[in-house]
């Protein structure tokens, strides 16, 4: 076969769009291998992204480097498989077109999207510059850099209001992400920095955690709640139950009538989902969220599925299915399967039922609670379970020794491998100033 | 003693502060240890930088964690050191102060100003914006982006011509950094990236290294240059000896009649001292290197030292003792050992003289030339050695494990641990946009 009847060939071939290379538009990628088709992936970023582990970045325990994967390089061998680096600004669905910033649009037979969802507001967009969410590799590069910062600043600092405020982390968000980042920030100023600065001592800094409703990880039981606050407390985070967040301003958080200064506040309450829905002109609930049908297609168009993040479903147990990585995945397999057997003319699959197999979220070094339901964790051996579930959920042998070393380090030595200030603004203003001028000492 | 005693008791020690924390500023403070003196210890970054290896967090190869360290995590077990993380501007000799910006003066009894140096372009400072150089962890970040996103790039693009410039890298500079850059590149594009792409092959890619002299490594023996050229051809680079470029613009790299559309130019051809001879009004080189009294102090000023990449002295053969790290941490060495003698009251020691222990340079994957005097080696035995001393000069147990982790994957797959796009500009629209119209795929 010629190169030209090659490509002829593969023009005739169906051809599915998956929109987002984060867990679910890869696992249908996954699901999809060796079905009759050619796959185009599009990703805004070139990396597949392992967000379980992003607030691990955000806090100067691991390099962003070791949860973050090139997409081509984990589809190399798969040569059906196109990869593109690209925005996606709309979908025609009529003529069923994806539109892509700076290119022309892509046609699909099946689209799958899998587009995730950004920290959201709750209609206070305007908190986001002073309360910035994590998502991101940048966003944990920002955080990171604002956390050490401040430590850097409170050092310099005559006046003791400000060094307070300084020394001052609120959290704001009591799911796992919230706890683990006040976890993690508390470990990180009370053993990692210890013994590092001459004129603060980091054992003043505080960390807060702020949840409305009544406990931390309301989606576990009651009693590994009641577990994991008790742990916080003991590791010095305060943890501040029932309180919602009034306002947000510049190094100010406001709860009611109590004003709390802090010169770091990290936003983990709430997700947006991404403007697929838009996109499409379909229902979605308040948080953005598409709703579906129940094999995951969308209402009148059953060639467009989506999966993950950006949708609202409920599972078997009638409640909306979580925003988690196992989600995604279940629902980009499911979504591969019903594809294959329509290109097969078998029968369709019984609907989307979503399986949850337990919940993780670490405390802090050493501790952890896990729910699989009948069995539930917390402390130390939930802490190298959930380590070593994490370790084998990486994408490769090299990530895995490497962020195995990286914890192993913070576990016997308290050092954390990524305490790195990166400026942004540097950057660009190397770009547009005379290098002469600029000290690099 | 009381703490109020104590403090005032310290006070009263001799006062050493250093400016800038790279080989030379560390190496002082490394020296100075158990000297009855008080170090504060200062610098624009968080961290120090390993930069003979900055080049491998330009092409992926490293994380830039793996080569970066807190400064005051290194310098934590020395309780009479204070690292302050500031931008220094100035020097009032006279009053004997340190200019900081945003802080108060500093007063010091001795100063150490080893404050390095940033790419110089030769009177063309234009031509920054347009080959951005080598020296911070935000160049290394900058220069990486703009490599992998070139393929992205060239992917997509369907112009012929703009996809050549596209796949088109130019290194500026046939020196160590040159060198090694545009090797790496080669063979980023030849191995790591080799059957990623479905549109263009990156075997296409076309690297050429522009040097104005007569040849590669001057500083080398005429033998490790030809090995080194020839052995840079055989991985594809095209070096283009006795060839000045005589204008940069956007994409465009001009070499008298000859024009080179390039997407990619990387400035690696010479480097601007910091002003800390403008601080001092005295007089320096072309290229802003101070020149210092035998004893490295400055003229008129016995109690200001300068050393490493910031100075210009003579080295014992008399030619000018170069740039590089062992230059510096012997320049700090020396002083240290000055300042403790005055001190003790004992003489002063010889004027410094530089030692010259040898050359290394990695030509690519497998191949380095190192040139120690009556030893001279290339080829694979070079680059073992070359990567095992390499390997011993990082800071730490876990750094040397993590970097040997990431070459052996590299060598022994191809694959390079740290091929992430990361945007400044997408840190800085988050912030400034909402959070809900920001799609995260």
């Amino acid at each position: 076969m010629d190169e030209a009847a090659g490509r002829e060939n593969n023009r005739k071939r169906h051809r599915v769009v998956v929109v987002g290379a984060g867990f679910g538009g890869l696992s249908a990628v996954d699901r999809l291998k060796g079905a009759p088709v050619d796959i185009i992936l599009i990703d805004q970023r070139n990396h597949h992204l392992f967000q379980p582990l992003l607030y691990q970045a955000a806090t100067a325990s691991l390099a962003t480097s070791e949860i973050a994967w090139p997409i081509r390089s984990i589809v190399r061998h798969r040569p059906e498989v196109t990869t593109l680096l690209g925005t996606v600004e709309g979908v025609d669905a009529a003529r069923r077109l994806v539109l892509v910033n700076g290119a022309e649009p892509l046609a699909f037979d099946t689209l799958i999207l899998a587009t995730g969802a950004r920290h959201g507001y709750f209609g206070h967009d305007e908190w986001e510059a002073f309360a910035p969410g994590l998502k991101t590799v940048e966003d944990a590069i920002l955080i990171r850099r604002g956390i050490l910062k401040a430590f850097e600043d409170a050092e310099l600092e005559r006046d003791a209001d400000t060094r307070t405020a300084l020394l001052t982390f609120v959290v704001i968000g009591g799911g796992p992400t919230g706890v683990e980042l006040a976890g993690t920030i508390a470990d990180l100023a009370h053993d990692t920095l210890k013994g590092e600065y001459r004129s603060i001592d980091p054992h003043m800094a505080r960390v807060l955690l702020i949840e409305a409703g009544s406990r931390v990880l309301a989606g576990f039981p009651d009693t590994l709640s009641e577990y994991t606050r008790k742990a916080l407390e003991k590791i010095g985070v305060e943890v501040l139950l029932g309180q919602a967040v009034t306002n947000i301003e510049a190094g100010l958080v406001t709860i009611g009538e109590q004003r709390i200064p802090a010169r770091t506040i990290v936003w983990a309450a709430g997700v947006r989902a991404s403007p697929a829905a838009e996109w499409l002109d379909v229902p979605s609930d308040r948080s953005g969220r598409m709703f579906v049908e129940p094999d995951l297609s969308v209402a009148d168009y059953p060639e467009i599925f989506a999966i993950g993040d950006t949708i609202v479903i409920e599972g078997p147990d009638g409640k909306a299915v979580p925003g988690i990585a196992p989600a995604a995945k279940q629902g980009g397999r499911y979504v591969a399967d019903v594809i294959r057997r329509r290109l097969s003319g078998a029968k369709p699959p019984p609907p989307f039922a979503y399986r949850h197999d337990g919940s993780l979220a670490q405390i802090g070094k050493g501790k952890a609670v896990i729910d699989f339901g009948r069995i539930k964790l917390h402390g130390a051996i939930a802490w190298w379970l959930w380590g070593i579930a994490h370790i084998l959920f990486l994408i490769g042998t090299r990530s895995r020794l490497s962020v195995a070393l990286s914890w192993l380090w913070i576990y016997v030595r308290n050092q954390r491998g990524a305490r790195l200030i990166i400026e942004p603004e540097l950057t660009n203003a190397a770009r547009s100033t005379h290098g002469a001028r600029t000290t690099t000492m």
